[in-house]
């Protein structure tokens, strides 16, 4: 990926673009999905690795909630990463991640990842620039090492919301009762480092690009849907996955 | 529970049941069940810990995927137990059970769990009497740490199937190309141990009630559906659970 400059990317779908007919497709894909997945489990060949990426409020639940929501429980895993543990700060910081990649015929989704190991940290400089190189070629050694000696396929998205947007769902955070539960107080004072998160975020994808990111304009729900899931849906279908006959 | 003769209870719906009827009502349970788990991850004070028991082709991927596959997967996790590993027998037989419990705000299917420990194990004569009486108390005792400890709340579901039904279901394995890799050389032998199973079953429901078994006839999807989801969404509703307000 060449140099990307986020603040010239869109972070909403085309205007000619139509809803209804976009969620269609969406809905058309989704239930292609489930025979897509159910391949994918009984020929235990291949594996999917979803990396979702994004600000605070970017939508990182909502995908997981409505696009893979949909798929069997029994073939998806969902892992969250947080501010690292004791026990795993006393670790390189791929150890974490690495117990967690998907074995064969299973997906596994990463909300966050190894990325903010190389982004909030940076943001917050508890990594130098030296160290921070390092990670990211340590970074695209270990997605190598998943995709070639495991059949992984690596799915990175990153949500790109405005900040406009952005502020709008912080607030509602704050009114709704029903969301207040996910608003924490340093949320406004994580968002006032928006450019240097920016910053970081373009040097991740210059520098990790191994396996190439999705940016997803991500203003709109049905446009991101629509996008996360083409892409896992055009994923899925170039495997020319096939049942297995019985077992020799 | 007081004894129980598996042969005695139907695997079939009773005759009045109205099959659409029925269905509709496991929809309209399942669209209310999204909003229940979500509060059930918000608030995080209750875990639900989902035990899936029956003989081969009872229908356990079928609940999960039917039924479960409805649900944010952020906040369902499968795991299926199979023959233990080298390393978890070196272990005490709860060993790698206790490792996949729910947290609060989670819920956790087992797809076969440490109840295996008493039934294959038995039917093969791995285990003696005398040891199957002490797993017991101690399954006994774990399920009594999880409910008093942690507020889990333990749904254990055993799959009724009649052996007609049951038999249907491999001869379609082994026919139906779509379900060839689910067909092991071993399922038709395991069969023939059906009436030793039917025992050990009626032992274990007998012995390991701390936490009552739901018994669900399970010859017809719809019906087996519509139970497990009404189980689910009776335990969940009456947890009156509240959305958390601001973090203090």
């Amino acid at each position: 990926m060449a140099s990307v400059k986020l603040s010239e990317i869109s972070t909403r779908a085309p205007g000619k673009l139509d809803k209804e007919k976009t969620k269609a497709k969406t809905a058309t894909m989704l239930a292609a999905l489930d025979e897509l997945q159910n391949l994918l489990y009984a020929e235990s060949k291949h594996s999917v690795l979803i990396v979702i990426q994004g600000m605070d409020a970017s939508g990182k639940d909502g995908v997981i909630r409505n696009v893979f929501g949909n798929l069997n429980p029994q073939g998806v895993t969902v892992q969250s990463f947080k501010a690292p543990t004791p026990l795993e700060l006393s670790h390189d910081f791929l150890w974490r991640i690495h117990q967690h990649t998907p074995p064969k015929g299973m997906m596994q989704l990463f909300n966050r990842s190894h990325y903010e190991d190389i982004l909030i940290t940076r943001v917050h400089k508890l990594i130098d620039d030296d160290i921070a190189k390092k990670r990211m070629k340590a970074i695209n050694d270990f997605e190598d090492l998943l995709v070639k000696h495991n059949h992984t396929h690596v799915l990175k998205f990153y949500l790109h919301v405005s900040k406009e947007e952005q502020h709008k769902r912080l607030e509602e955070r704050l009114s709704d009762k029903t969301k207040q539960w996910k608003y924490n107080e340093k949320d406004f004072e994580e968002a006032k480092l928006w450019d240097v998160y920016m910053n970081m975020y373009e040097d991740c994808f210059k520098n990790c690009n191994t396996v190439p990111w999705h940016i997803i304009p991500a203003d709109q729900n049905w446009y991101k849907e629509y996008l996360i899931t083409e892409a896992l849906y055009t994923l899925l279908k170039s495997l020319n996955m096939r049942y297995p006959g019985l077992k020799k």
